[in-house]
């Protein structure tokens, strides 16, 4: 069942390493079957360098019940249940420990737009969720998680297309796209202006936001229905 | 038509992910043939593990009109046609987001010459633009990214052959040079010196350039007349 | 003599350099056999490219005494006997040099608990030693750098179990576990949370630990008796 | 003439980007025959990727007179006569440009001794040259550069053998020892300890040396004539 998909979610898993997005086996991947109601996700602290298509793991979304495979899903599950029952737009989702990125979720501080590498992929802010709270960690965790964000992205109005990642409070980052290739691609850009940022509040800080218009420029060149980047 | 020039600028897009200075597809080089009045360039968001030399666009300096090629070209090229146009000394141009100097041009900041690393390649300050001003963002942004470079360079009275990167501010360096390839080795320098300086920065703020003489041994051992390093 | 636990050792130093851990022969894993009263060693300043398992040194825990092997065991062997007679839970120990766990141990600063990777292999602040004294420096230095990691522990309360790692004040990290495996283990994830608590503190100075509710989940779900991460 | 010699410089040139120490040609490493009165020496600006043993130039010690070999010696050959000139214990010479060092160099800060690391193999501070003066950098400059660390060892009372690397102020570091190798070996030793010095200082600002103590123990652990690290 599902073979293309759980080679899609198999593929981006192993490009978390090849990013060097992960040490270990601390990051997952998973991708959705919204007709079937189901995802494909990585089992649970399985090393990258054994993993076969059929170890991917079928979940039911609406209940997490597993549906297919021998092995336990990414404990993590929960938290992507609940942004695709949030986000119907989304189709993939990563989390990761990647290194810049879980500094600023320890930070406990957003990204802001520091120049264009963000702008060409991000429509804005990154955001930091709160910290969670006691009942919160206690019940639910990782489904809990999964509702900071929800609650963060609704707060702050702001769209999971436009912003196709978060930094969970003293966690680190999830990402997602319209399908698990994507979402790696949101992984690597997010670690990539994370480190960029850092290191510029050290040249500058204080440093406002980039512009709306330099934002809007970079943003819809590659994002909007008039973009002029790349071959499509 | 331009096998041998197609050929350079393939191989100069290569040395990017060699050298660690892109991401995904974030770079592009192109070369111009004076003669001819035209450039040879990347096409736009293509992976570097698949291009080949026949990828490469041909495209008229004057006019922006593609030539020959079946792809689009990148993005950028009408900031190439730009500089290409006010320098007629430049054979060569290579844009990346290479993370130390695209922090540097994040915060807005020049990268003095603190070292002889620097004064080997850059015969003084590597200059960041001024922000770029609403209505050059909205209209012909990439031709206006060209503008603003010239700018800089004409008003602080830079020559193009001295200094050969700029620093475009909140989004990142350009390089150039008499080729293709000498174009790559300045993008690597500037890569080299942007990390040196943000970190000499932590070690002694506020530290002032080298002294004249010194830029002026170790600028000229290599590029004066009489220079003295390397074999010719 | 002990051919099993010589080929673990052996793979367990060899993991050093794969994970980026050590320069040179700055390193070196033991294990011990409790029922012989036995700990195998890499040997003194040998490359890890040339090393064979019978390069291995076997030592007798409570004497030093060398047992078997050709070579001179690790110059820190006597640290590493200290460790295993005061912790008999611990059956391997790791030594290194590795760049961000070395700064903190020269800083003389304890790592606390920044999130939720620290929490899911270290159960609270990772402690840095005092620094040591005349006298401990200038006898038995080895037996005593021991010693004072030993004093920590149990001045602290801390149990070896709970934190499998410590900084040696102005000399860098000792990490250990249930076998040479997971004593690599842990130093990995020590020079991981060392790089990002060491950027942490640029983006947020004086951050305090994270909750012992979020501490409490994420140790537990790795390492308590209900776990429900990984496989088993 | 002097294969062997020749072999080992051509080895201990590859050593350099191996080890992360060079970009592109900005490093080079010598050995001298004492009996003969003759160097050995990398050609100026050749690529190490093409580097044979006969490119390797022999230079007369006292004149600086090439004596064979096709291609132009090092830029850099006064400055590696004048240290072999001054200082008879030494047999190999390296410089660099290796970020970190490089980076504490245009600071124009020493480093300390913050830890065991940099105690191992130097024994006590590595020191930075005064600027150079403009006569200095105007005439005989290369030699000068020589003259100038040999002014501040023996300003300071340094041995050559007990700290066997200088800074040399706005430019690099130069490394030494009894043969090209354990030049190389100082090499990457000083890398390794200018980073970690770095970013202890990020951690502790006016952190002093560790204690004259601990220096002792582990520099005469490794070098003294009581050693008793490796197999020798």
């Amino acid at each position: 069942m599902l073979e293309s998909l759980k080679q899609q979610v198999l593929e981006a898993n192993l490009d978390l390493p090849r990013y060097n997005l992960v040490t270990f086996t601390w990051g997952n991947v998973s991708a959705v079957d919204r007709d079937l109601g189901l995802l494909v996700i990585k089992p649970s602290g399985v090393k990258y360098e054994n993993m076969q298509r059929d170890d991917m793991v079928v979940v039911e979304l609406a209940s997490g019940k597993v549906v297919e495979g021998e092995l336990r899903p990414s404990s993590d599950t929960a938290t992507h249940r609940a942004l695709y029952l949030a986000w119907p737009e989304i189709g993939g989702i990563v989390h990761t420990h990647s290194r810049h990125a879980t500094i600023w979720a320890q930070a406990g501080r957003d990204i802001l737009a520091l120049g264009t590498t963000h702008a060409d992929d991000f429509y804005g802010t990154i955001p930091c969720t709160r910290a969670m709270k006691r009942e919160e960690i206690q019940q639910e965790y990782e489904w809990n998680t999964g509702q900071v964000i929800i609650e963060t992205f609704a707060q702050r109005r702001i769209k999971s297309s436009d912003i196709p990642a978060a930094l969970v409070n003293s966690h680190g980052p999830f990402s997602w796209g319209k399908d698990a290739h994507a979402a790696v691609h949101s992984a690597v850009v997010l670690e990539e202006v994370a480190y960029m940022a850092l290191n510029t509040e050290q040249l500058r800080s204080e440093l406002p936001a980039i512009s709306q218009n330099l934002l809007d420029l970079h943003y819809l060149r590659k994002h909007g229905k008039n973009a002029w980047y790349g071959q499509n």
